[in-house]
Parts: structure tokens; sequence; C-alpha cells
């Protein structure tokens, strides 16, 4: 995500990469499990100093989500927290898109799940999922955002849910002591005129070949959880973080350059939020 | 979907349901496992009579993949096929949805999946998913035509691959003698002035109400393979047949509503192409 600000230079150019959608973010809400673990927790258990994981990877705490924070309960409460902070009834909105990483179920997909938390299970609200590991959040934000800005829906709801605490492998301390459950919305809706926000330009790349860098390799329908062949890893979360870094790293100047900004653009971009722990 | 013939009068509202996206299926193209299944070897094997399939949901045979077709291979020989139909070269694809209900790993998701299986691994282009259970193929397509029509992609392949076979329950006649296993693609590309083909107009709705009525309960962080609690059938598809059609059924009239045509444009539509066996 680049954040820049808007130049009028930018409106003038037709077909240009400049998208210029006037789209904002009227609410935002999240919800954080009860149980925080901290870090010393884990360490006991897998039987590495305390210290390590702040050391390692910054991370001092995380939370876990008991059996009745399901994902789709936890995407509801940040949606309904979204909503009342935009002042907005749910009844308000005409899109809800899932947007998570990890799945409560294999189907339905967790839209319709969402919606049927936030009480509006009748309300035949269009909902549906987009699933781009940990991108999923941006992905569907493009499409809320592109809808917004050619009128075809007035507010729509982005929601994440996360829940990787059931998929821990506790044999990699640098997985298990890494990852959380949580969730976040965002309540998204056309700018006012007096309101600068936008979104500027998208670029977007995927490089299939490094498919086993960061994955779940089962809990599909290869090594399914039926299956002969299926292995007890195979339903955790399995990661080589520095060649995943090393790859990020890698391809970041080409991303940048497909956002073709100008040098005096490039100037502007205050911030640059990479994905990387 | 419904297909109606274009009308002159559609393209003077402005603002109206007419989104008039001029959008073309370039190529399409399918795999299909090797293995088919006759309904007589499933009848067999559950001890009901043969020909119950045939009679009850008008079933004859199936595929099904064996462990070399995994549901990327097959998607991937499906958008080879329709690029090979369109005689457009792989590289020259802007944007990969995968857009199948059932995926093959947990993460990463399908599109990134699919677009190595292409041997387009190292070329960027964006790739990722959509699931909306049964009706994710509609929605992948929703996306990508926006994108086209909008001019933001020249080129881009939606790909359906699901594996069924997997999770079925051969304690329910209903649902092991329905389902099958395959791939289809399109390749989707602006409509040429000479084509009239065109998406006209878009209504969806969503219910979660109903999300117990076809559902594989497990496989995510709800009764995950590892939970004490999860049981054998929350890795297998469950459907309530009847009560899914009578819901289908009930909200059609509601569906066509929100199209908002007029009595002389509901003269002009041809086919109704209803998602139920």
């Amino acid at each position: 995500m680049v954040t820049m600000e808007p130049s009028p230079a930018d409106a003038v150019a037709c077909r240009s990469p400049e998208l210029g959608w006037r789209v904002r973010i009227a609410g935002m809400g999240r919800y954080l499990p009860r149980r925080r673990v901290a870090s010393a927790e884990i360490e006991a258990r897998i039987g590495v100093r305390e210290g390590w994981s702040l050391a390692h990877s910054g991370v001092a705490f995380r939370h876990w989500a008991d059996p009745s924070e399901r994902a789709s309960w936890m995407g509801a409460q940040a949606a309904m927290a979204a909503l009342q902070q935009a002042g907005v009834d749910p009844a308000g909105v005409d899109l809800i898109i899932n947007a998570s990483g990890s799945a409560e179920r294999a189907i339905p997909d967790g839209g319709p799940m969402i919606q049927q938390e936030m009480g509006l299970g009748e309300s035949g609200i269009p909902s549906f999922s987009v699933h781009a590991t940990c991108l999923s959040f941006i992905a569907a934000l493009e499409i809320a955002a592109e809808r917004i800005h050619q009128g075809r829906v007035d507010r729509a709801l982005v929601v994440s849910s996360e829940i990787a605490s059931v998929a821990l492998d506790f044999d990699t301390p640098e997985v298990c002591t890494l990852f959380g459950d949580g969730a976040v919305a965002w309540l998204l809706e056309r700018a006012p005129t007096d309101c600068a926000s936008a979104i500027h330009r998208i670029a977007w790349m995927t490089n299939g070949l490094h498919r086993d860098l960061t994955t779940v390799r089962g809990c599909g329908s290869f090594r399914h959880p039926h299956s002969s062949d299926t292995l007890h890893g195979d339903a955790l979360f399995q990661m080589e973080g520095r060649a995943t870094l090393r790859q990020a790293t890698r391809l970041a100047p080409q991303m940048l350059a497909r956002l073709g900004l100008d040098a005096e653009q490039r100037e502007r971009v205050r911030w640059i939020a990479p994905h990387q722990a």
C-alpha cells in the first residue's frame, strides 16, 4: 500500500496508471480474542529461552481464540464496530467481502457466514470471499473500492478474520511464536468532495513458483483429512521465513516500478507498509 | 445468468441497472478426469438399486480425479485449452482468477497454484481466488468483466476446478451420486464493435441464514482436522437438497425483480440457467 498526497496533475491524464478512485474509510473495527498469550508461555512450552520471540520477530504477545470465538463471529464483531464508528445501520451495507487467508469452514465461504453472524442472514446483502493469502484484505479492498467509485455500491464492508492458532506447528519456533488470531473490518464509502481520500494506483504481482514458501498443504482436495497419504503437518502452517523475505525484497523494486511513478511522484510517497514481520 | 438480446434503448439510460459491459468470451476450455464412473458402480457400492441415480437426479456418470490430477493442474489444462481456442499466448493474460468452491490447499489460494501449473509461476501475472461456493465462477466473472470494461485489464482468465470426490459421504446416496470432478476456464476480453456480446445487468443475493443447507463444516479453523471435537463427517460435503431447492425457488422472483427488467425486457429473456440439479 502506497499513500500519496494528491496532485492536480494526476486528474488530467486519461487511461494513465492513475485511478483516482474517490473512496474513504467511513469506519474501522477490530476484535481481539479474550485470551492474551505472552511469548514466555509459548517459549516455556517449546523449550526455547525466554525472550527469544521478542528478539527474533518483535512479538511480545498475541491473542488466541477459544472455540466460542469462531472466525465469522469475530469478523462480525469487527464489522459491527466499524459500522458503529461510522454511525451506519447494518442494513445500510450493500456488499460484504470476507477477505481472510484462513477459512472457518470449507463451504460455504466466510461471506455468508459473517453476514449471518451480523444478524443479516435474511437481508440478501451480497456476500462472498476473496482469498489471496496474506494479501486478501488488499485484494478485496480493490474490488470494493472499484464498485464504490463506479457508483454500483454505496457502502461496502471488507472483513478479515483469521484464526491461526489451530494450525500452529509447535516444532517450529519461528512459526508458533509469530501468529495470533483476530479480526478487522473497514466500512468503505464514496469520499465526499471535501475529503482528499482516494486510491491512486494499484499494482499487483503474483509468483506461483514460490507456493511452497508459506503454505498449509492440506485441508483441501490435496492431502484431504481422510486421505491415506495425509501427514499430520499437512494441516499446519509451514513457512520458510528467510526465503520468503528474500523474494519479497528482490521483487519490491519491480512492484514499485509497476506503479509508474515519476521522480516527483516518488518524492511525495510518505509511507510504505510492507507485509513482512 | 440471464441472456438478453440487446436493445438500442438500453444504451440511453444513465446510472440505470443497465451495465452495458462490452465483454466477450474469447476462448473456453475444460478438463475432465480420465476416470469416468458410471452410476451403477456407485449404486452397487452403497447398495441402492441400479438406475436410482439417473431417476433421482438425472446423473448417468461423472468423472473422478486420481491423485495425479490435482485441482490446480486440472484448472491449468482447462485454462490452456481456452487460450488455445482463442489463439492467445499464456503471457498475454493480465489476470487469473481461481473461482472454485473447493480448494486444493488451504494456503496459498488456487490463483497462484493454477498460474504455476500453467508455467507462469515467475510471470507476476496477478492471480487470486474468489469463493462463493457454487456461484464462485459467476462472482469472478463479474470482477473480471468489470476490469475489462473499465480498460484496466485486456484479457482475464476465470477458472473453476473442483474435486468433490474426496469429500463424498457414501452414507448419503443423494450426495455421493450427484457430484463429480472437473475444470472449466473462460478467457475474457473486450468485445469488438461488431460483436453484440455484453453483460447487461447483475443482481446478487446472499442469505447466510441457510449456511447449513449445503456445507463442509470442517477443514478450516472450526472443526480443524486436529481438533478433539472434530467428527469424521466434518470433512465431507453435506446437503439438504430439498430444503435448498425450496429456498432457491422461493427467492428466485426477488432475484429477477432486482434485475429491474420492464415487461418488454422480460419478453426478450431467452434463457434462464438456474443452478440446481
